[in-house]
């Protein structure tokens, strides 16, 4: 059945009907759930290419996904689709072959070209992002989620990962700590060059020399931080205080701290940095977790924002958009004790 | 331009160039590549719906996403991503306005007849489940990941919820607890149905008297297990031992013993069930934690197999799988202290 047929048969515009299959908001819920059940009753699958030459839009977002361990992704997506939702308009996730990175760049590319999307989300960019370049050219609009020195335009929001670092190191600092050690993210991305960045400069601006067996790499995992953490304090001198990159890095550190009779909060100071996860509070820890905050959703919900902004002819160069992020003190972190 | 005149610039068969841009993976890599970047440098955008037409195939599948706090998202997808990455097939996420959970049945609707997927995952089932009425109805093929009571055919996986909890309690009274108090997840949900009765039964084969007071319904977050273990620990007798429904209630529990100065794995035993994160992983908790133990991202790449038999022609009535769950001690359990 053509479209213009059931649109007949429904005693609707074939424009509406395409309006309300496509889920673009101009329609109403009720005209919407009525024309979704008569396709189902009467067997019509809608033409996709019908209804987007009339919207104009594909109604959905492209995202890659692949790197194990991202805890984070859920959150992210949950705010994007908190924004998405009450516009209809899907995120279309396209697994990438891990085995296979090299192929990363197929994927952005057959995502751009297969009109599937109507905008693609790049996160955790490297300084030079092949992506970034690729999807300029290919034209297809597209929002970064960090930051990358990518020599094109391109839109992106990102929080102050390295003036939240800054700020951790410098707390402790003021707290009489001098071996502080910093369990930061994988290696090459931005994210991680600025918190780096961050800690040197608190370290340099009082005088401390950066040493790099204070300082470790890696996804953010309990595992990781426990380990990480074990072999920092069975170093002589032994750190006294830790910056640690996530929340389950933080654990791991608390772990380790206590599976050898230290105390945080007492023996050890540890701030980390908090997405907001509705599932892992520094609050509730014990003793309760001092942080550098920002919310990983909330930044998912305004990348959705801006994206739709970007789509409503908003230009690229204009949407640049840095978070500060807060420092929460709580008992974790004291000052360092005279031993 | 056509997809027939692209073809022929590309010296290729309509069908090769279909193929290729729908990712099925009938193509080389090398020809994917080529016709993705040919596409781009030469400005094609495919008419999907012609691409569709060659393939027979959306190359997508559906996945509807918005209950809060969802950390198992991530790892089910991560599994889905796995198995599907290697087939250049996506998956569509359709948010869900939190705000108008009313909508989620039109959702489905619109997912279905949307024709931008070949198949729909139900998560999280209830009994007597509406989407699965109307995805069969709608002659969609979906899988329900869970299990539901819903009286039309329909392809399920899911672990043995009941099997595991039932296990889990029966070990505690082995151990000599008596007073075991349960972190279940959402009312409900069959899983937490399950559950419920693997615990109750468990109990009753022993003649131990079920207590409401020492059971509580809520999401797998830190924060409610903290609160859920505090207000159990507060009872008098308090109980001496916990059937924890996530890593996350774990957590909470670890630190509400804690917190009121009870040693884990000597006043209080704890199993908890593990989802198996990669980022959280109960050996390395002080005390390390024992666990019924099952990979939601080994079930989200099952899943992403057994739809594709689905989609192969396979038909539903036959895929019924249900996992059974291994339970691993370690040194969260001991025989109740007589005091």
């Amino acid at each position: 059945m053509k479209l213009r047929e059931f649109a007949q048969q429904l005693g609707l515009s074939p424009t509406t009907v395409s309006r309300a299959l496509s889920g673009y908001p101009e329609v109403s819920e009720k005209t919407r759930t009525r024309v979704a059940e008569e396709a189902a009753r009467l067997g019509y699958r809608p033409n996709i290419n019908a209804v987007r030459l009339v919207t104009g839009r594909a109604g959905a977002i492209g995202v890659v996904m692949g790197r194990s361990g991202e805890f984070h992704f859920s959150e992210f997506m949950s705010g994007m689709a908190e924004r998405l939702g009450t516009q209809d308009i899907d995120i279309l996730v396209s697994p990438m072959d891990e085995k296979a990175t090299k192929g990363e760049i197929q994927l952005y590319s057959r995502l751009a070209v297969s009109g599937r999307v109507d905008a693609v989300i790049v996160h955790s960019p490297e300084p030079n992002d092949e992506r970034i370049t690729l999807l300029h050219r290919l034209g297809m609009p597209f929002l970064v989620h960090g930051r990358s020195e990518t020599d094109v335009p391109h839109a992106w929001l990102d929080i102050d990962n390295e003036g939240a670092i800054h700020r951790a190191t410098s707390h402790l600092l003021d707290l009489g700590h001098r071996r502080i050690a910093m369990i930061n993210g994988r290696e090459g991305r931005t994210f991680s060059l600025h918190r780096d960045k961050g800690y040197r400069d608190a370290l340099q601006q009082r005088g401390i020399p950066f040493d790099p067996r204070l300082v470790a790499h890696g996804n953010f995992t309990d595992e990781l931080g426990f380990r990480f953490a074990r072999s920092f304090l069975e170093q002589t001198p032994r750190p006294t205080a830790f910056v640690a990159g996530s929340m389950m890095t933080a654990l791991g550190v608390y772990r380790a701290a206590r599976s050898i009779g230290l105390e945080i909060g007492r023996d050890i100071s540890v701030i980390a940095h908090d997405d907001v996860f509705p599932y892992l509070t520094p609050e509730t820890m014990v003793p309760s977790l001092s942080a550098t905050r920002s919310s990983m959703r909330a930044a998912g919900a305004r990348t959705a924002d801006l994206v739709l902004q970007l789509l409503a002819g908003r230009s690229a160069s204009e949407i640049h958009e840095l978070w500060p992020v807060e420092l929460i003190l709580r008992e974790s972190t004291t000052p360092l004790r005279q031993s």
